[in-house]
C-alpha cells in the first residue's frame, strides 16, 4: 500500500506538497509534518498554500513554515495530503500534474494521483505521515513529532472521536518521546476562546430551544444576530456542538441564515440516524453528522426539522 | 516500591478500598478498577464510598459498581486510593486501621498506611492501578479497562495536560485494545453541560472584565448572582476555567463571594506562577493553579488582585 507513494518521494529530488481548501490541523500539520521528513532525506520540499490559508490559529502553531524559495515549477514530485478529490485541491488544481502523489485518510478517497496512498481507518492523515516517515527511516525529530501530533489531536478532537484507535495512542506515545508542547498546542487548539467567539456562546445558549422532552435542541442564528454580533460565521463555527452538548439531548440543531436560506447542521449522540434527516432535505452526511439547506420561514424549518428528527428518535 | 503492595494484595482474602472525599473520576475509576482487578484473582473486594459520592456524573459511568455485599469489618485488608492524606479519608477515617496500604500519585503524599505505592510521575492514579494489575498478572478485561481509562482522561483533561507522558498513551493503547467506549465516556465527563451550567456560563461570559491590556480576565459571582441562577456552586465549578480560555489572557481569576468572604482560584497559562500571588493573601497551589480568600469588598478584592498578578507579569 505504501510501496507507490514510496518509492516517488525516494526518486524524487524537489517536492511540491498540497493540501485541501480551507486547510484545517490535520491538512496543516500533515503537509508541513512530509516537508520537514522530505527534508530529513536530504531533498527540498515545500508545502503550497492558497491565499488566506495561514491565517487561521492551526497555522500559528506548525513548525517548518519559514519558506525555503522553492518553486513550484522546478518540482519534480506533486503530492497531495489529506484530499478527498480533485476538486478540493482548489486553486492549485492547476500545478497538480505530472509525477503525482496523494497520502489521505477519507474512505470517500477519489483517486486522483498517479500514486495513491489511502487508509480510512487512520482517523487522521497525520498518522499516516507518521508511518511514512518510519518508512522512509528518517529519525523523527522534534517539529517533525510537533506537526503530526497536532494534525492527530485536530481531527480526533484530541483523542476523543470514536475514529481514535488503540494504534493512535501508539503514535502519540511515539512522539511525546521527541518533547513535543501537548499542553500548548491543546490549548491553543482547543481551550482558547476568542471575545467573539465567547459573545456567539453567549447568544447561542440564549437561543436554545428545547423539544421533544428535552431531546431535541435547536440554536439558530439569523443575519440580524450575525450583524449584531459583528462577527464572521467561520470565526464561530465550534458553537454547532453547543446544542448537542446539552445533557439530554440527543439530536443538536443548527440553523443560520444565509441569503439562499437556512444552513443546517445536524449533530446526532449515536443512537439517531441524522443522515436520515439531513437526506429529506436534500443534503445528506453520516450518522452523527449531517447537514442540508431549508428554503423556508425560521418557525416552519424549526417546525419541519423537529418532525422528521421524531420520527428518528422513535 | 510496588513490592510491599502486591504482596499485601497476594496475601488478603478480603480487600475493602477507600478513596479521598468527593471522589474525581480518578479516585472512583482507579477504586472500582481495583476491586475488579482483585475479584479477577478470585478474591472479595468492595468500595466503600461515603454518601453522597454517587451522585456524580463520572459515578454514572464506571463499571462494577453493584455491591458484592462484603462487609468492611470482614475485610483483612484495607487499601486507599488516590487519597494524599489520612484525612481526605473523611468518614472512613475510622475504618481504615489493621493491615493497610496506600497507592497515589499526588507529590504531596504524606504516608499514613503499612505499605506505600506513590508514584508522583503517574499523571493519575489509573495508570498505576493499570501497573498494579499487570504485575499481578491478571488479564485485562473491557470493565477493568473501561474504569482506568475513565481514571486517566478525568486526570489529564483527556490527555492535554503536561502531566501528560509518553507512557499514559501507551496505557491508553493496551487500554483501548479491550473495546472501551472511548467516545462515551469523554462526551459524558467533558462534553455534556446542564441548563444550570449553560446559564452560569452565560453570566461568566457577562460578567469577564479583563485588565492589564487583556493579559489579565476576572470573572466574579456574588451571591446574589448564585441566588438568582438558582444553582449549587458545585455543579458549575467547570467555570473556574472560563477567564483563563479568553484569547491573550496570561492569568484568569474566578472570584466567587461565600459568608466569610471572596474565594480566589487563580489559573495561569504557564508563564506566571500564580502561587506566588496566593501566597500574598495567605493562600497557596502551584505556579498554574492557586488559591485564596480574600475578605474585602469585591472592588477591593479585584484591584488588589490586578496590583499582585501584575507584579508577576513583569
Amino acid at each position: 500500500m505504501f510501496e507507490g507513494v514510496i518509492e516517488k518521494i525516494r526518486k524524487a529530488e524537489k517536492v511540491a506538497i498540497f493540501n485541501h481548501e480551507s486547510p484545517d490541523g490535520d491538512a496543516l500539520g500533515s503537509a508541513y509534518a512530509l516537508k520537514l521528513i522530505i527534508n530529513a532525506l536530504g531533498k527540498q520540499a515545500e508545502v503550497f498554500l492558497r491565499q488566506g490559508d495561514e491565517r487561521t490559529r492551526e497555522y500559528k502553531l506548525i513548525k517548518g513554515t519559514e519558506p525555503l524559495g522553492l518553486k513550484v515549477e522546478d518540482c519534480d514530485l506533486k503530492i497531495a495530503v489529506d484530499c478527498a478529490d480533485f476538486d478540493r485541491l482548489g486553486e492549485m488544481k492547476e500545478c497538480f500534474s505530472g509525477n503525482t502523489a496523494a497520502i489521505d485518510h477519507h474512505v470517500t478517497h477519489k483517486e486522483f494521483a498517479e500514486a495513491t496512498l489511502v487508509v480510512p481507518d487512520a482517523p487522521a492523515t497525520g498518522e499516516i505521515i507518521f508511518d511514512v516517515a518510519e518508512k522512509l527511516g528518517i529519525e523523527m525529530n522534534q517539529d517533525i513529532a510537533s506537526n503530526i501530533y497536532l494534525a492527530i489531536i485536530c481531527d480526533t478532537g484530541n483523542f476523543k472521536y470514536s475514529s481514535t484507535t488503540s494504534k493512535t495512542h501508539q503514535v502519540a506515545a511515539k512522539l511525546m518521546e521527541k518533547g513535543i508542547d501537548i499542553a500548548n498546542l491543546s490549548k491553543q487548539v482547543f481551550d482558547t476562546k476568542s471575545i467573539e467567539y465567547l459573545r456567539a456562546y453567549k447568544m447561542g445558549i440564549d437561543s436554545l430551544e428545547l423539544f421533544s422532552n428535552g431531546k431535541i435542541a435547536i440554536l439558530a442564528i439569523t443575519e440580524k444576530d450575525f450583524e449584531e454580533m459583528g462577527v464572521d460565521e467561520v470565526l464561530i463555527d465550534g458553537i454547532v456542538d453547543l446544542p448537542r452538548s446539552v445533557e439530554g439531548v440527543e439530536v443538536g440543531v443548527y440553523l443560520r441564515e444565509r441569503t439562499e436560506g437556512f444552513k443546517i447542521s445536524l449533530r446526532s449522540n449515536g443512537d439517531v440516524d441524522v443522515a436520515q434527516v439531513a437526506v429529506v432535505f436534500g443534503g445528506g452526511g453520516h450518522k452523527k453528522a449531517g447537514g442540508c439547506l431549508i428554503k423556508d420561514s425560521l418557525e416552519n424549518a424549526k417546525k419541519k426539522l423537529v418532525e422528521e428528527i421524531e420520527k428518528q428518535l422513535r
